[in-house]
């Protein structure tokens, strides 16, 4: 079903030394498969993370938040597909507590030192007593090379597990960046994934990690749409355990923090693009260049009004060329003073339109051509600036709705 | 397909004494149908509109709003369907002037003094020949009781006519207000419906005609949402012919221009709910009231964020009363402050959510028989102010999405 999405392999995956992970089968909403996920860091590990900004947001969530900067340390994540702990109030936020009060007895350490997370479906009681039950088996699993377990053990709609692996290079020693990333619906930012974790075993400094994490977020997790809808649950967390024979890396303009930076990038990309790949219902991938805009956010009001369109997005579905949606879709971002006289359209590369109309080398066939493809780029040039951004989306199919619809029973 | 919209009958349609319309086959973009609407309009009738705030609006936008306050005063409208003149650069621009400039020739009046309408696909040339050679065949189907007709006229992927009409009385003497709309997607504020046209023999002063409309609009087409686009050709128009017997309203807190301006409200009411009804693929219309808010544009806010959310949609379609999509919505609205424990949410008059959470006397088999009829009424309850909107929209269904991408086909 995903679009261009190629089978994640164990042995692609890197372990990543001080950090281990185990699942186990808690049957939290459906029996007979792994939902359960326990991911424990060696003492001294960072973490950094960014989370949904929806107000709604689930009580792990809020838990986590608060949580984060324990100044004991994080020491374990406890991860749950099948419910997502949100819309439950006061009680909600008790059963966030209390299996995180559990691992720590499990593991010796504080409360505190353990971050929540959940997806699923919300406004549903989280089944505490099954997740208790199923902590025992999360723990005995433990491993460092667990990585392609752990990304099938938190997925809902997804078909394929999304998990990434880089090694960077820096003096000489060997830096690993491994990570997994679940979608895929109720995908737009802020933020896009519903969950993310990346870890690495670099050493940052602690205003470095969270530098590092919000630039990798800004340019992935919060680059993508799938349907517009922002999660209750969202969280990317990057976790730096230090282990790694790499000098630490401290200043922000030295060419390590850079490697570093990009090569996180790079793997939050990855992952994020994954997501839009297993989109739901997806059957193409859409990469939209908004450029010549007069700052980024400007050119992400554009990209995403196109990227949030059902027209625009139906259209792709059927390989029709009815760019015109586009053009409908750009004029409705929001910008009150856009020339769209100087707006230029590209698909594929090939000029659409220009000074407001079709260009006269544009032909229908053309069109028809390029949106044959399942990986189809459109580009605006807004030509009022120098600032560009780059996003990713899929198409609007029977199958989005049908997910959708069906998706409780 | 449409949600309990009854058929339109001609006879339900009053004449409006100073208005005629004709319509005529143009072959526009499909034969066999009349595709093309004419309306004349008596010496001295005033004119007020509302255009769409998408940028890339169409060249018939353009003109229209420019020729509006033409000192002539308005005598004709032309309107056509099939193709939206919409990104078609100057050549675009020249296309509608010269439709105007025609009919003005066959009128015996000044181009300015005939305002062009246009809906269908967008970035496609106005076939200007086949709209020149339809004018004459409009004229002499100029009728004063000619509006279902011209409601049939005006139609692109709507399954029904769209008409409304109301008689009210002052001072004891009849007052009509009729009118057409059409949809059926590309619908979200501002504006929210394609094409609306409301004539009204009352007499009203230049100033009070624009505030009804605005008034009118703002509670309206400006409420609600089928798909989240708004297009590129809306425009809402109402048109004043000052030939009923009743005397002129020229004060803006009398008796008379309240009766008025309720009337127009309800009118126009009446046709934005026709459009959400006819919405693509809609089986369900749903009623969105927002309330206790700190302010009106708040409540639309959050309202919208309901209306649009494709997984609330897909969840109506579904009949499944997967609720906590309408607290990820509310939270999803954008409102920074809101204190999600103090919100309430109910579905058909019973309360489904509060204090963050589900309600303890909410149950699965409620919600199950509550999204099972085709009108449904969901209620948010702010609790901080007492500000309140109500808006309009439909589900998202697989009919939507075969509808769209095969739009052109």
């Amino acid at each position: 079903m995903a679009v261009n999405l190629p089978q994640v392999r164990s042995a692609d995956l890197a372990p990543v030394k001080g950090v281990s992970l185990g699942v186990a089968q808690a049957s939290i909403r459906k029996p007979n498969r792994k939902d359960l996920l326990v991911i424990t860091l060696a003492e001294g590990a960072r973490i950094a993370g960014v989370f949904t900004r929806n107000r709604f947001c689930a009580a792990p969530v809020i838990l986590a938040r608060k949580w984060l900067n324990s100044p004991l340390g994080v020491r374990a994540l406890l991860v749950n597909t099948g419910c997502a702990n949100a819309g439950t109030g006061a009680k909600g936020l008790d059963h966030a507590r209390l299996s995180c009060e559990a691992l720590a007895r499990h593991l010796g350490c504080a409360p505190q030192q353990v971050l929540p997370f959940s997806t699923g479906v919300i406004m549903e009681p989280l089944p505490l007593e099954r997740i208790l039950a199923g902590l025992p088996g999360c723990l005995s699993n433990l491993k460092e090379d667990n990585w392609l377990a752990a990304a099938e053990a938190i997925m809902t709609t997804d078909t394929q597990p999304k998990a990434a692996s880089k090694r960077l290079y820096m003096d000489g020693a060997a830096v690993t960046i491994t990570g997994i990333a679940k979608g895929a619906g109720m995908i737009h930012p802020n933020m896009a994934t519903m969950l993310a974790f990346i870890v690495t075993d670099a050493e940052l400094s602690q205003p470095l990690l969270e530098a590092a994490v919000r630039e990798a977020c800004r340019r992935s997790f919060n680059r993508i749409s799938v349907d517009g809808d922002t999660s209750t649950n969202d969280a990317f967390m990057v976790i730096a355990t230090g282990r790694a024979a790499a000098p630490a890396i401290t200043e922000p303009v030295s060419p390590e923090y850079v490697v570093f930076q990009q090569g996180l990038t790079e793997v939050a990309q990855q992952l994020a693009q994954a997501v839009v790949r297993d989109g739901e219902g997806a059957t193409k991938f859409i990469t939209v260049e908004v450029r010549a805009g007069s700052s980024e956010s400007e050119c992400e009001q554009v990209g995403f009004a196109i990227a949030r369109s059902p027209l625009v997005k139906t259209a792709f579905f059927a390989s029709d060329p009815n760019l015109g949606r586009l053009l409908a879709a750009i004029g409705n971002s929001g910008i009150d003073d856009l020339d769209v006289t100087r707006i230029r359209l590209y698909l594929q590369g090939a000029l659409v339109a220009e000074n407001g109309g079709r260009a006269a080398a544009y032909s229908e066939e053309q069109g028809q051509a390029a949106m044959r493809g399942a990986e189809i780029a459109v580009t605006v040039e807004l030509n009022r600036g120098e600032a560009a951004v780059t996003l990713w989306t899929c198409d609007l199919s029977y199958d989005y709705v049908k997910i959708n619809a069906e998706y409780r029973t």
